[in-house]
């Protein structure tokens, strides 16, 4: 079905998407717009499984913005399905990350849908910053998920936050 | 920015955006999920400034799920933004159809975001059908849209309809 | 804070809610318009809980639209709130049926917002119906739930779904 | 059909609404949740044409959430209808300020629903604040409004926001 690429080395959650009863559309099926919801709600479980929030990362000046996103579908959801969606990174650097997301329903081997979404690293006033620089713990820890090495906890202690003064 | 092919012989659309107040995310732009929101109203109005809605292809037993959607962010959209959105076709057949979206704020030549919509033709039991033999008046008009023919209206007078019993 | 009444006779239901990270809005809390879709899933549960469900309603020619819908809201709703709601009948006929919603936080005592919704029963032109005539055993599940008693699963079972031939 | 109390008095808008396909439900009308997204909209209507914005108010650390809202539906929305929503205050104080909203469609003189929003004056910590010592120009715009007087543009210019140091 898709030709959106994977990478076996990432480090993988699986995150439960709990469909509501408003989700689903007029032709009875899972509305296609909200499988983007459920990236983004993958997305953040993803970054906290691993230590980082984007509540953190805004926190201290930088936004994360989506600049690209796809979703091909192959079978519907419907309401009752048990859906999952196993998220994986597939492209980091300093300046974006991309993820995948495979959405599998019932515990059936085939997913139903995958996605991709690709985020930027930007300051407030939306011009690209490069994290390695910026904030090079961040950084270590998408670029360690991106090869599966398991992350440290401590990397995003409290005192790894850069300040906003000091950001630049 | 983006690798959205275009196809500058289909006929096209220019469809205003209205960005509600809930569009805006924490970030203080429009929330990106939103974009595919704005694709399909979009789509809706090429499809009826051209003859045909969604209502009565649903209602001669042809449903158009979304087999795949994307979209590119170049510059986010703010609540202020008078946006529209210019639609093509870029792709048909007869078992399914692309969309191609260039979403443009404030008259700039530049477009904000550039999206595309794959539909595909299926039964109510999501089977593909082709309908250059299920309805052949919609597959000439699809067709006609993608080389940039003017459609004739009669194309999709009430004769032209499919009736469900000979359908198949 | 309220004036939404309670029956506290009625049978309840508790709810998770999952707040998705796009249910928070530009003030940094759920978006009060939200509340709304969790009320939906609220009364889907206690229907469900209780052998009945939107879907065989449906299918039966009986459309339950929202003829009122009211949230008063006390403290903010955050995005790692653990929510749920408490939902009850504060009223029951063969025509329509009031649902009260508790959203409580984190086991507090004090619901952060208390809701209500008034459904009707209509037939496919929206034209009230009588449950008690067109549905006995709907009418009494419901009648049972405001009162307290506890629902037989068998007056739900197939054999007491109304033929669409004989509804009416 | 409705004991929303009106106020023939106050100062009156009226909002298109652009009803997008997808807040069309499975029963094939306007999902009722979303006309509280269009009483969000008609209320930033009424207050941009009398000279208030929700980001002039935000920007000087005054908050605006929704303390009640309520919808009393009468006949449903389609999505071909033509939908309008009359704004005006129905009470005004200090501390908050409640609004009417009456649904029209095609230029029915019945409206389809009428709903109600109250929403209160806060601080970033979610206190209340009384706006007429914190903020007379708005509040003496609001009491106008509700009473019918012409606001005075003027009331709301640059020099007439309080500075966020001076606050409180």
């Amino acid at each position: 079905m898709n030709t959106i690429k994977s990478n076996d080395a990432s480090l993988r959650t699986v995150t439960d998407v709990h469909i509501r009863y408003s989700d689903v559309d007029t032709m009875g099926v899972v509305y296609n717009v909200n499988y983007f919801l459920y990236f983004e709600d993958a997305r953040t479980d993803f970054l906290l499984k691993f230590g980082m929030t984007y509540l953190n990362i805004h926190e201290h000046g930088i936004l994360t913005p989506v600049i690209e996103s796809t979703c091909h579908y192959d079978r519907p959801l419907f309401f009752r399905d048990q859906v999952q969606i196993e998220t994986s990174i597939i492209q980091a650097s300093g300046v974006k990350v991309s993820f995948r997301f495979d959405v599998c329903a019932n515990e059936e081997t085939k997913p139903r849908a995958t996605g991709m979404a690709r985020i930027g690293f930007v300051d407030e006033l939306f011009q690209p910053v490069n994290i390695a620089h910026r904030w090079p713990e961040l950084y270590r820890g998408l670029m360690n998920a991106y090869r599966g090495i398991p992350v440290n906890p401590d990397d995003f202690s409290e005192k790894s936050l850069p300040s906003v003064d000091s950001a630049g």
